[in-house]
């Protein structure tokens, strides 16, 4: 743990992956609360989104973060606002182009997660 | 708010994303429960799936909308089945194919999403 | 239902999405908890992902097993060791790889879960 998803429209040429991967894992390393070495990431680009009902004009970058149960409202608030952070910072988002970043906090049931580690 | 996900088996040639994504963001829109531009919407289409145990002759679509908490357990009934409504109506299904149409509602944490808008 | 999606990183040449997907709905099948028709499954492969700060070396498996609300702590937990079980069993994992195999149940309200089958 953790395990993080980060979502995007395909029409964000400015968002590197890689980089976004390393910033935001950074961010989460730094945030005290993970193992360096569980903290799971990826990201998904979408060839096929819609932002209300305009097909064009509009993007976004969602990113959603899975912990185990048992931490506090105020934890899960400074890591979303972390993870955001991190996102504005990295890249110069385009103008004319409305984008939206969002930051959502999942909580995965700490009794039923099995885990193993090969290798 | 909110996001929607539609995944789908890839062996629905009938399967439109784009007529989808703009049926279903008009049905979110029609409900009266969301701003037009917060509506985040994708498709993900698979091309590894297994129904069951068999190889063939089954397929999928399964929408997730995943909304702040708060609504009642009546507001997202209403909303998982205009969803339906709309994917039901969208296209007709192939024949010989077991077609299962599903839509699930997911909550956010309000209290810890985070969200800002560039551009 | 159940909905069960299988992520993992793309340095897995090792892994075969068609025979983990049998072997996981097999798995779910044997549980007695399912009927086989409803078990839904499917793989998705990462190709920009990382573990912790390291660009190498370092992949997972991770298995999302989505179930309606209702069922015990102990099912759930029986229900995630015999797909980690199965995920183990599958594959010989490369040397020189640390490989996170990891399974989650989460859950889905049963109240506002929509479906129909067509065909």
């Amino acid at each position: 743990m953790p395990h993080l998803t980060v979502e995007y429209s395909n029409n964000l040429p400015q968002f590197e992956a890689d980089k976004a991967l390393m910033a935001l894992n950074q961010a989460l390393v730094a945030s005290g609360q993970f193992e360096e070495i569980g903290i799971k990431s990826r990201t998904v680009r979408f060839d096929k989104f819609l932002v209300g009902t305009a097909p064009t004009g509009r993007a976004f970058v969602h990113a959603k973060l899975a912990i185990l149960t048992g931490r506090t409202v105020e934890i899960k608030q400074t890591l979303s606002k972390s993870l955001l952070d991190a996102l504005q910072a990295m890249c110069v988002w385009p103008a004319g182009l409305q984008v939206q970043l969002c930051v959502e906090v999942q909580e995965i049931e700490r009794e039923s997660y099995a885990k193993t580690s090969v290798g």
